[in-house]
């Protein structure tokens, strides 16, 4: 259907917009300038495919393959072009170059549309400035003018100023807000950034569900005497009691009934942090998700109650700060069925499963159908210079999407 | 015997030789000028209690009481007066305040010592170059001139060329090593830094045996892969083992037959640390101590197999490394019997516990019998501003350690 190697070309090509090339990975920022000649030479390619291009209040760049049936909703493909610190060149990128390879194998294999085909780079993606999908977020209208003020990077500065910076008008962005009426659907090509896909030696995640976290920060409280003249009987050790709940969460995540609830602790900081000191003071940062919801709260609930009982039962005190807590979504039953026929067509082994990752898609859920598909991540690494995901393994990925257009645009 | 105001305001005058006032605790490293003058304050109050000062070639400051019979050996006291950083005012002072404080009771009360009485200050008993108890490790001939120039404080100085910037030599270190045959017995008043005394109510802590730390640090390694996108079954948490080696710990150190051994992670290090990616690497460093040798290494020994098998459990590696192994210490029956005795004398409840803190006594009975003699730390706390004992109970431990020093030297 298309050469594997155009778009690994086209991926390497990419790459080349990096802020940061001796760290070893990619660095594009959104809303840099670094970030803007990447998206010029991206908005090219879609041209190049045919597309008419635009960029709208927030910055997203849209690709438009014009419909037989103008009147009828259109199509929505994409992902996104911006990165984390140092971080790999697929998460994102094979969502949008991808699309763009769809959409001329499509035309080349005489695909007429009845719907409008468009494919989109939304505008931030990673949390430059602390919350990530902020370019979906902007199209479900979910950032209003104090959001564009308050959210800052690590720098300092505003996504107001960085808009500006950008020649947009902060007080234009909700021109970019979607009308739901407008959009039959909207699909994803994305890396897992797992290795269920690897694991299980399949070349295609259909994903059915999109997990979503409940963040909080349990907070313990003991005191930090010296460690050799306190006997075991006298301490009141924070380190020791988050160690339990620690237990604690992964056998709840790992016998919650759902069978897709994941715990993780990935912060911990503790005070004073001397060898010769019993910790006085440990903050854990939970991140708990599940594709259902009553799963997840269940988890997040035990793990409150556990560490009150831990805390009791060894003198210390806990406290519980939210940090975030989403909504999972459902993929729409149109796209999972048409990504599940694509792969038959093709002959390609595929998996359902949930995306334990969120993404644009569980933003724009909010606002239309959404499904996505995924290519395996190989050792499931991400964020990180060695993500990688091989060229056929992404071509099929292309040749999935290719067939879902097809079916959603007919 | 003396009035307790008397050595709180000493204490007090003492606290001003302070490197970082405004910090709210007292700075007072070795070998610093802050240092040196604090020290030639504590030499001046020496002769002012009829004693003869000198510094030895390591810095430590010496003062004597002759003896009636100048060929007994003599009995030592004393402990330090140099400071962690932002620290209390009481660790190592009131062994050396209250040591010179005793001396004066002993002669004014007309104690006439068979034996020579001398107070030291030892140089360095802190940290300030990786290594405690300097000091006293250069009086048992335990510090060679390659230790002087590879341990290094947090800004690089080497030990000789802080002992040059003393006005010391390095290569005249040596001649301060003590000959074993000229000293009766040493014996350190200290603050307990636990809450042993305070939880018991006793005034006074004779201590029979000092325990010594054995500590290891244990580097988890597993794989960073996303909080989201990897199942519970597939994940290969470094942090999720650590939690269960120091719950491990804690268990096995309750559990100890000796009934005195502690066991405590005080610093862990995880990476890469963020909220939505499983913890690869995790570093516990693990302090164990005991009087009890045996009993210490099996909980040493029983952890490391913990953490070996767990990590096979879970698909992780795990590193020891080792940092530290002391030899614990048994308190001669000489100074256990002579403090008993004391406190019965002055009608003063005490309990014979271990010191699980370690000390110049520690390093010290590699040549010498030792003893010390504790007084209550409120709460517990050390190295910190708040670390407090009333100086009422500074006076009780004072009048032990008189009584101590007149039956050693008569």
């Amino acid at each position: 259907m298309h050469d594997p190697g155009d778009l690994a070309a086209a991926i390497d090509r990419l790459a080349e917009f990096n802020d940061d090339p001796d760290a070893g990975g990619i660095t594009r920022e959104v809303f840099t300038p670094t970030y803007a000649a990447g998206l010029e030479w991206v908005a090219e390619r879609m041209r190049g495919a045919g597309m008419r291009t635009r960029i709208d209040a927030f910055g997203n760049l849209w690709g438009r393959w014009e419909a037989g049936d103008p009147g009828a909703p259109r199509v929505v493909t994409g992902s996104h072009v911006d990165t984390t610190l140092n971080a790999g060149r697929y998460d994102g990128v094979i969502g949008v170059l991808g699309a763009i390879e769809a959409v001329r194998a499509l035309r080349e294999a005489g695909h007429a549309p009845r719907r409008a085909i468009e494919v989109i780079a939304f505008a931030g993606e990673e949390p430059r400035f602390g919350t990530g999908c902020i370019g979906s977020r902007a199209l479900v209208g979910a950032l209003d003018r104090d959001d564009l003020d308050r959210l800052r990077d690590r720098d300092g500065v505003t996504l107001a100023q960085a808009l500006e910076q950008a020649g947009l008008d902060p007080d234009r962005v909700p021109e970019c807000v979607l009308d739901p009426a407008t959009v039959h659907a909207f699909v994803e090509l994305h890396i897992e950034q797992g290795i269920v896909l690897e694991t299980g030696g399949e070349a295609i995640g259909v994903v059915t569900a999109i997990a979503a976290p409940h963040d909080v920060r349990l907070a313990f409280h003991g005191a930090a005497t010296h460690s050799g003249a306190t006997p075991m009987a006298l301490r009141r050790d924070a380190l020791a009691g988050a160690a339990e709940a620690m237990v604690e969460l992964e056998r709840l995540a790992r016998e919650s009934p759902s069978g897709t609830t994941v715990g993780t602790v990935g912060v911990l900081r503790l005070q004073p942090g001397a060898i010769n000191v019993v910790p006085g003071d440990v903050e854990l940062d939970v991140d708990v998700r599940d594709s259902n919801r009553d799963a997840r709260e269940a988890v997040v609930e035990g793990l409150v109650a556990a560490a009150r009982a831990i805390a009791e039962r060894r003198d210390l005190t806990v406290d519980v700060t939210p940090i975030v807590q989403d909504t999972p979504v459902i993929c729409s039953p149109l796209i999972v069925d048409a990504a599940a026929e694509a792969c038959a067509e093709l002959g390609l082994s595929h998996r359902r499963m949930i995306s334990g990752a969120y993404h644009d898609a569980m933003i724009l859920a909010a606002r239309v159908p959404v499904g996505m598909v995924f290519v395996p991540s190989r050792g499931g690494v991400s964020h990180h210079p060695d993500e990688y995901t091989p060229p056929e393994q992404v071509a099929q990925g292309v040749e999935v999407l290719a067939g879902v257009l097809r079916r959603l645009s007919s």
